[in-house]
């Protein structure tokens, strides 16, 4: 992949933050009211700081990890397998939520323009899920070429828009003020005390933690390696590097030219906003940070709809590249058995189709649980992230130790340390910024979050369990006689009534020569049962049968009562029995045929030394045998 | 089963119509206005006739076909298929239908004497059917003693009340008043003119239809003549002919109380019902006719709450009776192929389940759509009922006649004559019912039960021709060499692991002694692939292992394939696949394990010639098996 298509595509996760990622901080700091915004560009500051060193830190990883493993394989190997485990949660938690906030926030971009769906957002949302489901459903060949230039025009369409504010406010006589600039902010109770107690420190890191969701999706590079150009090492590592750095300009262009057009945002506007004193009233749309810089900088109305679009459409492409990761991760889990085994099988189109089903039904959810507001679903979002970042800087700590114990070239030695000094100050801010968002957090629906991954993690633990226990009893014993065989094999044919699945089913148990074999039919009506004797004898069927009486009018338990005496009477013999099958054309023909057959199977399953033959006969090639039949 | 025991449980389907048929009447001739309800006895007296006809009619069915087979096997019998096709529909319906108005109607009652539920009669009528379904789930052993009792306190309560009622009238100075006997009744603007014009006997007729619903369920002893005590049909026949003379006598008892007291029920009580000339108001709640009469008669709380609560347990034990009878009907019509064919197992506790659950469901939705509205359902119910009673009869005419074809002693040619005489009667009048019905109800909601009714007679044709047509194409032609064995076998296990489950299906094929032997694996990963070859090798496995290359990591389409070339290369040869499959403790391991066994078992099942055995390994008795081979 070329850099300049898998940039906009692979970092559109990263770069569609710039949708959410200014209200969070704006938002927090106006708990305080207008003069506690003034701090914006330094908590800005403060996450690009973060942000830098986070993608100098990942760029280490593409290049010790250049397989794809992602955070989950770095601390799986340096970590072990039990907090492996716990980012294996965190991911696939992330995966949910990402989706789940990327369409709210592209829900909030849509009703900017189009007004009147401003009461549908929750349907709207989980729309917009279904069709994207239904996209990765569809194709796997999604044209990555259409999404790139969305991509692209994304970039270049906010860059344009930082160019021009900027020239507008400096050379041309100033910036006009935002739409909402003339709303007065009323500062929360609990929060209006000054900005210097301690109270107010504690809002600053609250704003700078809500504002580091804008570092989400930076390691998605990570697990992309392999699909980059040759050297794909360097070419990955160059395009993270590109990615911070815009994401970094992006996020402090908006942050400025908000902060110059007295953009008003806040956390509940029908509380803390006011027109001439007067509440603005529960019907007050708040429109997104970036909306309405860009209404502010370019004016119109064209314009800041072509922004707002391309916002919605770059949020949308990047919850569409979870729906590709998704199974590719549930795959990599499966493999080492955290989740069914099953899902380990690449390509296969129901496992993928299952996993797509999955995060949509889980995202959608989690939508309507959170009414897509993407307030909440980012407190919830933030801890899952910074959980598998700091163990991945962690995991890759250790892994630069590990490479210093044995590497002895001392160039190798000198880079190694340099790295490890990287990941160090990259675990130290990550762990900085969990830390922050735990306590800023944890009551405002980050609980939620460590609950569900705490469950998760216990079923995944469990999963692994059953799945070393069962090998371990399955385990083939050392001293088995693998040579040793059944004595003698006792063949039963159920039969129902004589027709060709029944014959073909009789001739296939002969052709494998049992030491025994008996037809066995249930007598449900003694009518049906002489018509059955009658016919047996007219077609000269070269094997007896025998009647099973059931004194209960019920099928099943003569004939398991019947295998079960055939068992007593001869332990070491294996007993097969043959089930004439119908394979019908149409899944609703289905219901109409072998229900009983299914249901002997499933209790035949639980009893030992028994092999159950289905023997189908597709009904669709009856026709074709007959008239071959006639010809020949 | 003794008569006094039999008829309160039998009978309980069309003694409770006593609860809602008066209603229907005066309810109707209400629309009129006051004047109109005098009409009521006459009305009553017509429905008597129908009824009085209508038992006689079959008391002939019970001695004709005391097999317990009903209206189905009669019209069956007598008018072939179609006809009966109809009729099993139609009784299916009624079913439902019984199940809904029952429940429905002893909500009424039960929210007369608790009003405060009166705001949760659709889900207390939803829970009550749930609670019936669970009984009926639980036992089939449920106490009929119990029931019988209960029964017999209904009755004897019904026949106390008439008799108080009458004393009181006339040898008391007369009954007081009834509650309702007060309240203005607005006529209904399209029916306000003279009782005289042709609206006003088209009233009456419509009035007599509906208290024609007193007649449902007296079909339903003539189901249940083999429960009888010998001589069974003499037994049945005296009972339904009770039955009749008891429902008559009751019906006629509280239409004549319902006059005397006044009793003032309208079918739109919040517009039809004035206390001094303004409206009720919506939060009237009008008690059903027979709650008022036993408050008129009775007097006081306790003794009218008395009867209201036997009248609620009557038609709760009518409600099921019906979940009792219906796996035994629907096993029925499952033998005559108008049902999946499975359901014909009587006795099987899952058919009956799923029986169970889905009568159930389906009365459940039909309460809630209808929200519990009994005058609502009635006019569903009737069609139905009435189309079975017309075509029984029509059937019965025809029994008689095809008798005196045959038959030449002339006492038995005599009373098949007189027989014939009295469902010919019957047959008039319960096709005069069934036209009014269609006239009057056909807009008022009987085009549902005839739409509901075409579907069912399509399904069920459709199931029929299925099977008739399968049964055609799988037929054993005369000239087949039943003899003709498949020359050769060729086995192959799949492989995914080494294991005991993996090691007894290798030694279960060998067993079989099949011409080819191989195991097949499919190699999704080299390492694991290349683990598997060592293992093997070590463990000395005495047939050889094959690796399928899986170039999109699927491992279907490589076995697919494999077996493919193995048919093509020798299409006389069967193919048997064996596959290891793991049957585990908890359902809810089943998720972890035999997935891709039976999407490959799914799939081999369309290619011909192909048999799939499963040889099952029960993990619960794997640590046994080690146990004992250590112990050896």
């Amino acid at each position: 992949m070329r850099k300049r298509v898998a940039l906009p595509v692979l970092a559109s996760d990263a770069l569609s933050s710039i949708a959410y990622a200014p209200d969070e901080i704006l938002l927090t700091l106006a708990l305080a009211g207008v003069p506690a915004t003034a701090l914006s560009p330094v908590v800005g500051l403060a996450v690009v700081v973060v942000m830098v060193v986070v993608t100098l830190s990942y760029r280490q990883t593409v290049h010790a990890y250049p397989s794809g493993g992602g955070d989950y394989e770095v601390v799986t190997r340096n970590l072990g397998a039990g907090a492996g485990l716990v980012v294996a949660a965190a991911i696939l938690l992330d995966y949910l939520l990402t989706v789940a906030v990327s369409v709210s926030s592209a829900t909030t971009y849509v009703t900017s323009v189009l007004a009147p769906l401003q009461a549908y957002r929750v349907p709207l949302a989980v729309g917009l899920i279904a069709v994207l489901a239904t996209v990765a459903l569809a194709g796997r060949a999604s044209s990555g070429r259409l999404l790139a230039v969305v991509g692209q025009l994304f970039m270049v369409s906010i860059g344009l828009l930082a160019v021009v504010g900027a020239v507008r406010e400096l050379a041309l006589g100033g910036l006009p003020a935002a739409q909402s600039a003339g709303l007065e902010v009323v500062p929360v109770p609990a929060h209006d005390e000054a900005l210097a107690t301690i109270g107010g420190a504690f809002l600053v890191l609250r704003a700078f933690s809500s504002g580091a969701v804008a570092l989400t999706g930076v390691e998605t590079i990570t697990t992309a390696v392999p699909t980059f150009r040759r050297p794909r090492a360097a070419n990955a590592a160059l395009t993270l590097v590109m990615l911070g750095a815009i994401a970094s300009i992006l996020l402090m262009s908006v942050l400025w030219l908000a902060r110059v057009t007295d953009v008003r945002v806040v956390a509940d506007p029908a509380q803390q906003l006011r027109v001439s004193g007067a509440p603005v009233g529960e019907n007050y749309h708040q429109d997104p940070v970036l909306h309405q810089v860009a209404q502010a900088v370019l004016g119109g109305e064209v314009l800041p709809a072509v922004v707002a679009v391309l916002t919605a459409a770059i949020l949308l492409i990047a919850a569409m590249t979870v729906f590709h990761r998704f199974p590719r991760l549930a795959g990599q889990l499966a493999k080492d058995e955290l989740l069914p085994r099953h899902l380990w099988m690449r390509g296969n189109r129901v496992s993928v189709a299952n996993g797509i089903i999955a995060l949509a039904v889980g995202s959608a959810v989690i939508v309507w649980v959170a009414q897509a507001d993407v307030v909440r679903l980012i407190a919830l979002y933030l801890v899952g992230v910074f959980i598998s970042f700091t163990l991945s800087q962690a995991g890759m700590v250790r892994h630069w130790t590990t490479v210093l114990h044995v590497e002895q070239d001392r160039k190798a030695r000198r880079a190694a340390r340099s790295s490890r000094r990287i990941n160090a100050l990259g675990l130290v801010l990550t762990s900085l910024v969990l830390v922050i968002a735990l306590m800023t957090k944890l009551t405002r629906g980050a609980w939620v979050s460590l609950l569900v991954l705490a469950v998760g993690v216990a079923l995944m633990a469990l999963t692994r369990m059953h799945y070393a226990d069962v090998r371990r009893r399955l385990a083939v014993p050392d001293d088995a006689r693998l040579a040793a065989l059944p004595a003698r094999v006792h063949a039963l044919v159920h039969v129902a009534r004589l027709d060709q699945p029944t014959v073909r089913a009789i001739a296939y148990a002969r052709a494998t020569r049992p030491s025994t074999l008996e037809c066995v039919a249930v007598e449900l009506d003694t009518a049906e049962s002489a018509r059955l004797r009658a016919q047996w004898r007219a077609a000269g069927v070269p094997v007896p049968l025998t009647f099973l009486h059931a004194p209960d009018g019920d099928m099943l338990h003569p004939l398991l009562e019947h295998v079960a005496a055939v068992r007593r009477s001869s332990p070491r013999e294996v007993v097969v029995v043959y089930l004439p099958e119908y394979v019908v054309r149409h899944p609703w023909q289905r219901i109409l045929h072998n229900a009983s057959a299914r249901r002997l199977q499933a209790r035949l399953r639980q009893v030992p030394g028994v092999v159950v033959s289905s023997v189908p006969f597709q009904l669709a090639t009856a026709d074709v045998a007959h008239a071959k039949d006639h010809d020949a």
